[in-house]
């Protein structure tokens, strides 16, 4: 699948350690691991903008709407995308039927955009 | 400048009439009729899954950020538009410095995502 999860690594959670890596850091490892050798490419960002719901990453594919999700918490995060990311590249446009996707994406969508122009 | 503005018709403001449009059909009038002739293309759109914060847009452009923003009025979201977009489009990357950002950019940002992959 020609999947990007991009990954931002500037959102702070509440009880972060002030010198360890912030969560959305942690997020990234996680996730980077999680898809290692995948046909998903994981893309560090800085800042999706969504700095009141850490933590946070963007789902886009040719094609495909692209999905912002947040409330994503480092420790289960990876178990939620290997779920949900096939069933989204397993569909023609990215949207999943509703009562298929994870209970994770479907509280913490933050937003959706169209497809790019071809 | 080549941007589309998508524009949320399916979001719903306090105090719609129960039977005229909707507060983001309303926007996507008054930004069709704003932006008539330009070159920004203004696309209706089936939810942009902002729905606690209408009205809502989403502005897209090859090669720069996406920017999605909440909380409009259709009384008034014309008037930004026509203001803050020149500035997106006159950027190589979509981003606005901040103090150029018009008040409502700054405060109804929802999210944005990298541009596109070539």
């Amino acid at each position: 699948m020609s999947v990007t999860l991009y990954v931002c690594t500037t959102c702070r959670a509440e009880g972060d350690p002030p010198e360890g890596p912030r969560a959305g850091a942690r997020l990234h490892t996680a996730l980077a691991e999680a898809f290692t050798g995948e046909a998903v490419r994981v893309e560090p960002v800085e800042c999706l903008s969504v700095c009141k719901r850490p933590c946070t990453v963007a789902v886009a594919s040719p094609g495909r709407w692209t999905y912002v999700y947040g409330d994503l918490d480092p420790a289960n995060a990876a178990a939620i995308l290997r779920d949900g990311l096939p069933r989204y590249a397993a569909t023609p446009d990215g949207i999943v039927p509703w009562r298929e996707r994870p209970e994770a994406f479907r509280k913490g969508v933050v937003a959706r955009i169209p497809p790019f122009p071809a």
